[in-house]
């Protein structure tokens, strides 16, 4: 689907001059690699979310500082917009170029420039892989928590920018956790330090409001993570389970004995059968759900939580629990969850991934939302999520070459996430709002609290050009959204209405 | 010490007949107590931060959100200046009142409205004790983690806009990191809600930006905090060192062996013998330094962490550990320790607490550091701190009646949180910035950053009347700090250069 910034409902955008741009920056950031040839451009029309494609009015590939700041400076003074990039893996659109802006792209910056372990912490580059620095930490026994399913590629810029997450953020925490302190260049230039080498800083936390701003507030230039140990031992239980409801209770069961397990997710039998058919990780195919527990930590106490969780699942009704018997079938068992997305490619021509956050109490009441939105709207939903954080991520099914599946998929997918706000959830848990769910932050968020994003984002960038149309949802948007809403003639959560 | 608001370097604020406020308050709000007779202000003329005082225009005690929404928007309209105030715990003046400004105490509004065992939320209104959520809790088996010194008196209120923290806070966080969403009032009487029930919230985060914001964005009306379950088995080790340095070592070992301690303090000679005197806790009076590790979580664990930990401080140099022996003696080490401010109090007429947080191994440097200011400016320096964290408490000695020694108490306690903040720390770590370290932050940030700050504080009270000279300090107050700076003619860090 072509990607169209919309101008009536977003804000205007200045239209300049293709060729006069590129001459002006190669002028003034002479070493700087610029595309702008449209076959040069193509590899960069989307992200992860390659449903939404645009092609950019051309492609910035700085690897210093300067550059960044001088092209930040000219962009500012020409009112062109800027979009960051990080490794295009993100999976909301949050970096969809803008065929009238300036797509930067900072992978070019993978220096690890110090990995400190007395402190704990390392220092790095915004496109270093997010693998790659747990990889660099690894000869002194230290890792970097956060591990979203793309580890292997997606780059802790993009992590800072999304607030990404991971099977492990239940235990360890989001992105804006593990991390101590961002280098950031604004739009006008400015170099600045948010949050310190220590705990906590004074005035008010900047570091955690820019964690998440989805490239909206300024350009990451260097991150300092924190490290953590090691566990000494990891253990995986896999409960198989004959209804869905039951494996929710077995995860509040979990949660409320204090377990505090490294990764807690769940799959249902859609999600399964394509994850096994793709993966061959012994999943039980005839299962309704399954649950992969890990706890990790010192030997003995591993020991204990793994038998305090056997006896948890097993009263909750569990009908098959197996503990990973070596470190390749643990492997094989999370192998499975983590390629579950391309899984549910392999059996359906497109698939449109959510991921809504809610109350863990509310799991058994969204899912049969799910199950009903999915009769309504004739599409297939294949339900994988990080069960124990109460984040979700349906995955609906559908084929884009069928008229009007595309639409029916949007359609459904913003039920799902307005279900999710319904329930006192939100919108995303880790993969960010960007353009996908722009119309959804409407719901998620009255015009009050939406003007004090703008005024934060005003005090950022005055003129609006950092990545505009993503994140944060104009008035104007979320009046024509809304009217959208009374036009049909719904009230906007009829599926609460049966509880 | 009076505390004069200065209106020169920090804003003109409108001056008004107070009779007439009251009378216009009486009419708009009849139902809302309101003081304004000098003996009934007397109580409320300073915060923890006993040596500054200042009497308040007026006292309000409300205890339901529509008087405070009133009286927010009165003041808003009026341009009158309101300083919020939880339980007055606070130690650094962040509820230090305003001759031309009303005092909004929120300790009424103590009620526990839900404790949800499921969820492992509670919600509760402000002014709720920070103690009084654990001990609702406690019949499920859960606790509330951040336990400041005060927490049987401080209010979960004040927690929220110091971001207070406590000697758990190394394994467990700080109130940022244990609260799930806030209701708010803003100073145009608007209510917002900030974060969500989920785990993680899009768009800005707000509530983190939020907490920690010493009352200069809005006024808390409820707050939704997270329930731990309650450890199995707490232990707590005491090492006794002859050397401090040695003891701040073991600190990094214990760390870098991957133990997260639910508590790892220490205190040097002078605060060993003033809590020994005070509590009897059984300290060895004759130590440099003792360090006070505690581990928590299931039997099993607890036992080998011990044991890690013991053979680590050994290794370190200590000259003894004890244990616990039961939990009488458990309560009773922490004692000392929790009451360690008092206890200095006890051999000085005076004390004045400091608060910098530091990178971990910068420790024996700052140690060093205060030990040649304290012989410089000639007062005693005690030395607190939650050491696994970085979180530095000296404790100033001096006598408010002898000439002269307020202001060297204020002159070295500077020279300390500057120094804090050459090494890469920072001014606070969970007292807050408040009236007491407005100026340091003028050595914490530049120009630029405190312009973001104020930028943010504009868009939630574009006219500054939320605690105004607290915490973010105007440019104009840094260009006057900077330059008395230059005219003592001495470089801000000049102990720095002996390192």
């Amino acid at each position: 689907m072509s990607y169209q910034y919309d101008e009536r409902v977003d804000g205007p955008l200045a239209t300049h001059d293709k060729a006069t741009v590129v001459a002006q920056l190669q002028a003034l950031i002479p070493d700087l690699p610029l595309l702008h040839e449209q076959e040069d451009l193509r590899p960069f029309e989307c992200d992860g979310l390659a449903a939404y494609r645009a092609t950019p009015m051309m492609v910035a590939l700085p690897d210093k500082v300067e550059q960044v700041e001088a092209l930040l400076k000219f962009a500012n003074a020409h009112k062109i917009p800027v979009v960051a990039r990080g490794a295009g893996t993100g999976l909301s659109g949050g970096a969809l170029p803008l065929d009238k802006g300036i797509l930067l792209v900072m992978a070019r910056f993978n220096r690890i420039l110090e990995v400190d372990p007395e402190a704990c912490v390392a220092r790095v580059q915004p496109g270093v892989r997010n693998l790659a620095i747990s990889q660099a930490a690894a000869p002194h026994g230290l890792y970097y928590a956060p591990d979203p399913s793309s580890q292997i590629a997606c780059s802790i810029g993009g992590n800072v920018a999304e607030n990404a997450g991971g099977v492990h953020c239940l235990k360890y925490g989001l992105t804006v956790n593990n991390i101590l302190k961002l280098e950031i260049l604004t739009i006008d230039g400015e170099r600045i330090t948010l949050g310190s080498d220590a705990l906590d800083a004074p005035g008010f936390d900047l570091l955690a409001l820019f964690t998440g701003s989805e490239g909206m507030l300024g350009i990451v230039t260097e991150v300092t993570v924190k490290l953590l140990t090691k566990p000494q031992s990891a253990k995986v239980l896999l409960a198989s389970f004959d209804d869905v409801e039951k494996a929710g209770a077995a995860v509040a069961q979990i949660i409320g004995a204090g377990v505090i397990p490294g990764g807690l997710e769940m799959m249902d039998n859609l999600a399964i059968r394509a994850a096994e058919d793709f993966i061959h990780a012994g999943y039980p195919v005839d299962a309704e759900a399954i649950l992969l527990c890990e706890v990790d930590g010192v030997e003995s106490d591993v020991r204990e939580d793994v038998a305090c969780v056997e006896a948890l699942l097993r009263a909750a009704g569990a009908t098959d629990i197996r503990l990973a018997k070596d470190e390749a079938e643990r492997q094989r068992f999370w192998a499975g969850r983590k390629n579950a997305f391309p899984a549910v490619g392999r059996i359906s021509p497109d698939y449109y991934c959510m991921d809504g956050t809610i109350p863990r109490r509310e799991l058994p009441r969204v899912l049969k939302g799910i199950e009903d939105l999915s009769k309504e709207y004739g599409l297939q939903v294949a339900n994988v999520f990080h069960a124990g954080d109460g984040n979700m991520h349906p995955l609906i099914l559908f084929d884009a070459n069928a008229p009007g599946e595309t639409e029916r998929a949007e359609a459904i997918g913003a039920r799902i996430l307005e279900l999710c706000v319904a329930v006192g959830g939100s919108i995303t848990g880790e993969h960010g709002v960007g353009r996908e769910k722009i119309n959804q932050m409407c719901a998620q968020f009255n015009s009050d609290e939406l003007t004090f994003f703008h005024a934060l984002k005003a005090a950022f960038d005055p003129q609006g050009l950092l990545n505009p149309g993503k994140n944060v949802p104009t008035l104007h948007r979320c009046a024509e959204f809304g009217s959208m809403h009374v036009h049909h003639g719904a009230l906007p959560f009829p599926e609460l209405e049966r509880f």
